[in-house]
């Protein structure tokens, strides 16, 4: 399948390199309201990229929390994400709004935040979530066969008037960043780049060659 | 800021266990022209996943071609990901279509593509496409003022009535897949993955919990 001509130019906008701001969270902020009031599809997903045996695996996550330091997800904790994290905590994190010819690219360092916090959003979500992240094992072989369905009804019966309680395998990572590069399309290829790097406790600037 | 109360309710579609590909290529082929017939944004772009000293990196790539065995993108021979490929040479490529509730996971190995082959897809490319990729020394850092622009009108001129020759440090990657996971978005958070590994000289099949 050839898809030698698919190509967009970008032209939608640039990176005023003159007035940006010293704290990359904030430039972060401004982008991802950007990306929600322009109606982007899933403006809050990005690809979470873990590392195992050296290789890396990269899969779509859902961002939860954005604070001063990080940016925070949920998810199983005998996931293979968690499981690698165990392991190597250094993630990547790529968020694209292709709407906005936009793309914010994270590295940074992934640690399990507090479980009251997560027993709080866990409380948030809506009850088919709750009894979805019950039901799933993650990752694991199951039979081709195998009737999601059946159980989620058993379950919905049983928690009919009843709080679920986060399952203690479950809760959420924040990822706390040394590297953000934001990345505007331009005309010809000639993107615009702006990366901050955390050195001695702040925030340097620079523009990249596209 | 607080993002918790922001998802879908995956329902446009699901995978049929008893109607599946044998060859997860025939799989691709068919959802990512979905993607073009559905006029999803940028059908053909995915985030590629390196590794440098332990830590992975992604960015948004685009496929120029998918064959029996490998899918394809180009870049500056010189660009970071380039380097850690050189490296490391396993790779990750998310392909994510939001408005489909798709997604595919590829983990494989990269290798430089025949240079015939680079000189045919850059000679296709739009000319202004071919004086940025002269143009920009990837990834390098320059001034917040560096003018492109003035710098591509003089290349223009330049250029004006001759052929562009592919610089040498351009050129293309093939990704050879290990595992290709297809994910369908499906009703609280219960999705469906289908996972082909590549065993003994052919693909093996398993169905895996959302």
């Amino acid at each position: 399948m050839d898809l030698k001509n698919t190509r967009i130019n970008y032209t939608k906008n640039e990176i005023n390199y003159n007035d940006i701001y010293d704290n990359p969270f904030e430039f972060f902020v401004e982008w991802i309201n950007e990306a929600f009031l322009n109606n982007c599809l899933e403006p809050n997903s990005f690809v979470l990229s873990t590392i195992e045996d050296n290789i890396p695996t990269s899969r779509v996550v859902l961002l939860k929390n954005i604070d001063h330091d990080g940016f925070v997800f949920y998810t199983n904790y005998d996931s293979s994400k968690s499981k690698h994290i165990l392991i190597n905590n250094n993630v990547s994190l790529n968020f694209f709004w292709p709407e906005l010819e936009k793309q914010v690219r994270v590295i940074g360092a992934a640690y399990k935040i507090n479980d009251n916090v997560s027993d709080e959003y866990f409380a948030s979500r809506p009850k088919e979530s709750q009894l979805g992240a019950i039901l799933s094992e993650q990752s694991k072989k199951i039979d081709f066969n195998y009737d999601f369905n059946s159980k989620l009804i058993m379950l919905q019966e049983k928690y009919k008037n009843k709080d679920i309680k986060r399952p203690l395998n479950w809760g959420g990572f924040k990822v706390i960043p040394t590297k953000i590069e934001f990345w505007q399309g331009r005309p010809s290829r000639l993107h615009d780049r702006l990366l901050y790097k955390f050195k001695e406790g702040k925030w340097d600037k620079s523009r990249l060659s596209p």
